[in-house]
């Protein structure tokens, strides 16, 4: 080898091969300036979750955050600031609840009562009985059994003994665990149909408790620790329940198996106060814009959602992540710049129930896909089954996307972004992360996330993103819970992650070539063609 | 060394050359088939926690408990069961307790009332002001600012990160740590009037929170978590408290404070229903023997406080310890032997407030010392400077007591025991440990160990000593917390502990020999000379 070669070699390593972006350093200065010096990202959460509380769709609280949402991002000159509605169903929220146990003894019990049931008469006094089912071959035991009865529905388990820590942070081998391609697979038809059947198992329930005339029912928290969940379906008014239903603590309910096994059978006093809402059935995306140079160039977006459990003010999950769309939104349009593409920030409803806002955008703006007739499949939600339609027929706004970014694991750090498979998006998403190397945010994962609002856009081959997430005490105790407070959620961790997601977003807006996008699914992934159903479960 | 001397010592040294220990095998396996085939240690555990509920002293509830234990003793043939009783003070009981955030928004509070505060007349709404107050000096500034109000007295911190798991049992790396020697040391007196200040700022606060018209006070959760503890002092007459108090969980109380900073003060709905019985200002310790053969021989005994904390059902803290100590007298008595020296079993009362029990016990039965005059000392507790006066006085019992064997550190099983500094008490205990290797219990820790019913009777020169036990979740999340409960017992820990302490009492009562004990304390031990005190706390 010549020398000179040799030299030139080595100046074009000196940078990466794939050098192609043009990262404006200055421009993250100064995003970075108005996010950590100047930054509301924290108070913007705290409003959501202190002051709103929790925000299940089509509640008060819900429509009093899509109102204050949609005022935040006018007052900061956001454009087209818009609700879009979608057919969801019926609005629910709690007023109160009160669960005693009244005999053997007299205790208060930590109670929530689960979503969309109905309320109480009043207070109610039964006493209780285990019978635990889980499917509809459970019911034959109880039936006859259940009248004016206090039903407990969940099989007692022995507790637990966490061997991981509470609270914690991604190590560097963490993170390099996560960057795995992940090869497409599809559920095969067997799989997912027990798992249509799991959902529907809810209607089917409740259906059974009331023509046995059963008072409540009462199930256990599905972690230990004094959480509370309170998760619920049936929302549409032609899935609604008929009987009251609480969640108790898993310590709770277990007290009451125990006495329930060994002495008389306790008595419970429940009073659950919660109120429907139908007088406007629609759900609300709320969307605003940032309106870009180039009307041919399209837009790139932004998304979180915004509705949230309720057993606490669904803090991490996800004001967290709705204020970190609105802060990226409030740090850009304050820049007073002027992006090539259109800039668009989204907060969407109905995440909780089966992503169904992002799907309500999807389906209206990008592609459509054969609609589901199969009344079951229907009646359990789209989730499962909207992204095994073909084909695939993309709308007229298909080509214009041409990246979003979502934001759904917690309240923790960005360590990086999950690729979806996508090989060429790569090196660029390195590129993009460089200049928060020293935040902590350097990992692309070459592989898939999933569980919140990019997977339809994925599903329809557009680029839909996920952020690597720090995480915290999200899964240990945060999720759904009622510790989902703003004490849970780190300030400092916020603050980076706006000022990452309103950088990718520039980079992504003002990048000079397209950004690279997946092929068009046009059947789906392949099934394991090995399979034998397990029917015992 | 003639080769037949080297034989000699060869056999001589293949057992421990304190091979003095006679410990019946037999005997053994007939206490653990008792306590593993036959046991109910968990079912007594479930009854005290389940079924009885929080025991604090001179409640309904303990009450409850001093007359199921007794009964139990009596059923099981153990002898002289009996209560002993001493000046302790009120009972207080919890009938309810309801909490609502009312403004800005509706929101339920978890809350427990703070021990011996008053309840609130019915349900009182007022503001909330926050006023963090830890001294004395603290109260100026809030001075005429307080009428009408709800004073949150304690100061917001930032939450918690826990880096350790929520439940662990001992490495045997730990268990080496443990064995350590502990220097006598005694705490200067400008230290101990500190802590005698502390322990009286709570009624100190209390009157001034009184004198300036405060509606109610509460305070924060020490721990994240959604916990709650509600400890309280004040339950004699001549020291009760005037405010009612309450203790909300961190995230709850951590609301308020936000909200109080950055919007609108909140109002706050207080409904605490809480009583005081004072038909008997005595508690009463449970005591009951299995009578030895030799009447000159003297007695050992067992213990466990009966009392506990409300928070939950004091299911690990101190059903658990005391379900052993009944369990162990279950197993003797039932197998029909006859010790030499007396077995005595006593369950305690008054251990949350000052080990108060198990002072009345060695103070009427074992030792005096000069009383206290100072009356500041006298209302906040005697814990703190008994141990300091003298000189001991032996009573005509002192000589009586071989050997006490106290449990109370959660629900874990035995895995040794803290031998107390006496150095002449480690061998014994390591043969008697021997046949329990297998289940885990090794370790004779040379140390000492504190907090609970052995520390009096050790400051008196007596042998008490506490077992070592795996940790659980009970130092992470039960002691003393709304998690208290049975699920977090394991049966098979208990049953282990249960046939250790059976054998251990065993062992003491039937040894041929004396067991050793330590020399008369004449002075209090060393402090440290060279101390500057350190007021700034």
């Amino acid at each position: 080898m010549k020398l000179r070669l040799f030299a030139a070699l080595l100046l074009s390593t000196s940078a990466p091969v794939f050098a192609a972006e043009n990262v404006d350093r200055d421009m993250v200065n100064r995003i970075v300036d108005a996010g950590m010096n100047h930054g509301q990202v924290i108070e913007t959460t705290a409003y959501l979750s202190d002051r709103i509380g929790g925000r299940m769709t089509n509640s008060p609280q819900m429509r009093a955050a899509e109102a204050w949402t949609q005022s935040k991002f006018k007052a900061w000159g956001l454009s087209n600031v818009r609700a879009e509605g979608f057919e969801f169903g019926r609005g629910w929220s709690i007023d109160g609840i009160a669960v005693r146990m009244t005999a053997p003894r007299v205790l208060n019990l930590r109670a929530i009562p689960i979503a969309w049931t109905p309320p109480t008469p009043g207070a109610v006094t039964a006493g209780v009985i285990v019978a635990p089912m889980k499917r509809e071959r459970d019911f034959a035991k109880w039936r006859g059994k259940l009248r004016g009865k206090i039903v407990m529905v969940t099989l007692p388990n022995d507790g637990s003994e966490p061997a991981k820590s509470v609270f914690s942070r991604y190590a560097d081998d963490d993170l390099r665990k996560l960057d795995t391609y992940d090869q497409p697979t599809t559920v095969d038809d067997a799989t997912a149909d027990r798992g249509l059947q799991r959902r529907l198992f809810a209607a089917k329930l409740d259906a059974f408790l009331a023509a046995e005339g059963a008072t409540a029912w009462v199930r256990a928290a599905r972690t230990d620790g004094g959480l509370l969940f309170g998760e619920g379906s049936g929302f549409r008014a032609d899935d609604a329940r008929r009987v009251p239903g609480i969640e108790l603590t898993a310590e709770d309910y277990r007290r009451l198996a125990r006495l329930a096994k060994t002495d008389a059978a306790p008595t419970l006093e429940i009073d659950s106060r919660v109120r429907f809402h139908d007088a406007d059935t629609k759900a609300y995306n709320i969307i605003a814009d940032l309106p870009g140079r180039d009307p041919k160039a399209g837009y790139v977006m932004a998304g979180a959602h915004l509705d949230s459990w309720v057993a606490a003010d669904g803090a991490t999950d996800n004001a967290a992540g709705s204020a970190v769309v609105m802060e990226a939104a409030r740090i850009l349009a304050g820049l007073g710049v002027k992006p090539k593409r259109t800039i668009r920030f989204a907060l969407w409803a109905g995440e909780e129930q089966g992503l169904f806002g992002s799907l309500a955008y999807v389906d209206r703006h990008l592609a459509s896909r054969p609609p589901e007739t199969d009344p079951e499949r229907l009646k359990a939600g789209s989730y499962a089954y909207w992204t095994r339609s073909f084909p695939i027929t993309p709308r007229s706004g298909y080509g214009e996307l041409a990246a979003y970014f979502n934001l759904d694991n917690g309240s923790g750090k960005i360590r990086g972004i999950y690729a979806e498979n996508n090989a060429a998006a790569v090196p660029i998403f390195k590129e993009w992360l460089a200049p928060f190397a020293g935040m902590g945010a350097t990992t692309v994962a070459t592989g898939r996330t999933g569980s919140t609002d990019h997977v339809y856009l994925q599903s329809v081959g557009l680029p839909g993103y996920q952020f690597i997430q720090d995480p915290l005490d999200y899964p240990s105790r945060t999720h759904h819970t009622n510790l989902d407070t703003v004490d849970h959620v780190k300030a400092a961790d916020l603050r980076q992650a706006a000022v990452i997601m309103a950088s990718f977003l520039w980079n992504a807006a003002n990048r000079d070539a397209a950004l690279p996008k997946m092929p068009l699914p046009t059947k789906p992934s392949p099934t394991n063609p090995f399979a034998y159903p397990d029917d015992d479960e």
